[in-house]
């Protein structure tokens, strides 16, 4: 665990090197990154993480890009995590890619990773969420969270940010079904990007309408604000928004609530996969899920009766436990 | 126990009332209804299970009515189970509806009955599989599964049947959507239903194309079977086709295989709903998730040592046993 330390340190401490190797640990749930992630927990809480989602080529790295380069201006840092769970490639493969895009912010305190989906190695989105208190423990300002829809591993990895941005493309019907797939219900922020296209203003008024009612329980009205990100227009107005969320998460109490809800999620998602990994390691004790199927298929037993056999034994453990023993 | 048991041995024995009886404790997950599906178990393996989905208006309800009379006719008792997991009714009000249908087959060994989504009390596919098992261990020589397309809880539930037929209405826009959605890939048989509609050629056209390249292992070649369910029109041709996959399921060994699939499934459903149980109540014994999340939130402790601390203790306990204590 002392690795760990050191690395959690040296992370604290602002070293660019640290900050990727704890990204890379996290990423292939090298050994020891648990203890790692717990390391970085106590140190983070002061970033604003902004989830930016959209259908491929609505312009999402071109704004993620121009948004980097505004906060940047103001002297805030920005870490930026691209999430793409359909990407073939590894991630660093898609690093490289994504570090030359960033380049043109010049500078090194905009800090992009790119996160593919990396073998079957647990949810993405918890991945995404232990990225994230890296980011956060290192003392990003900022931190986007760029994902494309929409999907629900998608939702669950932009629900990980306190303000979620959903760039639409004018008359994109592509869009406009995505949005009905649910996405509708997540975004603060509706971004029509292209802005200088033909039918832009219509889908303006499609969103307004569809949008109608999202506010009716007194909370966020959910805004629209057009932009063309390859001219940086409208990313002022945009940075605008974001701060006025911000403000109404803090003002309302919403944002403490998201945070709770994100906390008992991770728990709750930590404790499925710890338990499955039990599970699946006690079948293997009892000769592998074949072996027991055999018998199974024999008659011998049945499914309901090699659960209780199974978990039965774990639920007496627990009652019999008088205290938590202290953690090793 | 003792109930349990008796209600088994009556439901073997053949009464009608021991088998509704049965199927209520299955769906409303009663007290007792583990060691009741528990001893089922060894008395299934007989029925034959037909999965029917496709669209609501596709004519799945007259079809399967068609399906039911011809078999009695042959002299076979049919059990016919309707999920809709959309349905807001209790089971009681869709059966009332589903049993009046079902009259018109005018004998008592055609037995209908419907699944609501009753609750968030696990898995509907779970309750499924089990109503499947009560219905072979009462004898019914085949089993029919109608449920409504297109979702993952639809998919999981149709491939409890060995045989699965997907409905499909001409010129449905809606259908081929559906098709595309996964569905494609779990039809055994496709039925073109209202096949006196125009449109219907261009349908079975539209279907071979999809298919072509599905049987390339060598395996089952999907068939698409054209009917006309109001006028039991193809309802012969349809049944020698679900006769020709039977026996293609059993001379190749893919029904053992499939059967094989289904209880590993099954086991590990079991234990991740047990386990999810198990570990609520140890989060309660904490004093409940939201003064964990308080803890979090205080940065005393983060997500990964919660998970340790409770799952670590379980990992030593299943170390720590030396055999499987017996099943009380």
């Amino acid at each position: 665990m002392s690795d760990e330390n050191d690395l959690v340190a040296e992370l604290i401490n602002g070293e660019y090197r640290a900050l990727a190797r704890t990204i890379t640990k996290i990423e292939n749930r090298a050994p020891g990154y648990r203890d790692l992630v717990a390391g970085l927990h106590e140190h983070t809480g002061d970033a604003e993480v902004i989830g930016i989602t959209g259908s491929p080529g609505a312009g999402k790295s071109t704004l993620v890009d121009k948004l980097a380069l505004s906060y940047r201006e103001e002297g805030l840092t920005v870490g930026v995590i691209a999430v793409d769970p359909s990407s073939p490639y590894t991630g660093g493969a898609v690093l490289g890619d994504r570090i030359r895009m960033a380049s043109t912010t010049g500078d090194m305190d905009t800090f992009v990773r790119s996160m593919g989906a990396r073998g079957q190695l647990g949810g993405l989105s918890t991945a995404t969420g232990d990225a994230i208190k890296a980011f956060d423990a290192f003392g990003m300002d900022r931190i986007i969270v760029e994902t494309v829809g929409a999907g629900q591993n998608e939702v669950d990895i932009v629900r990980t940010a306190d303000t979620v941005a959903v760039l639409v493309q004018p008359e994109s019907g592509d869009d406009i079904q995505m949005l009905k797939a649910g996405i509708l219900e997540i975004g603060d922020v509706f971004v029509v990007n292209k802005a200088d296209m033909a039918g832009a203003d219509r889908t303006v008024k499609q969103l307004s309408e569809m949008l109608e009612g999202r506010h009716d329980d007194g909370g966020w009205e959910p805004q629209i604000v057009e932009t063309v990100a390859t001219s940086a227009e409208g990313i002022d107005e945009l940075l605008e928004t974001f701060a006025a969320h911000r403000e109404y998460l803090e003002s309302s109490g919403a944002l403490e609530e998201k945070a709770r809800t994100r906390y008992a999620e991770e728990v709750r998602t930590l404790l499925r996969e710890d338990a499955g990994r039990l599970l699946e390691d006690e079948l293997e004790r009892r000769g592998g899920i074949e072996s027991v199927v055999d018998r199974i298929a024999a008659r011998e037993i049945d499914p309901y009766t090699v659960a209780d056999e199974i978990v039965t034994p774990l639920e007496r453990c627990l009652d019999a436990r008088e205290e938590t023993p202290p953690r090793s």
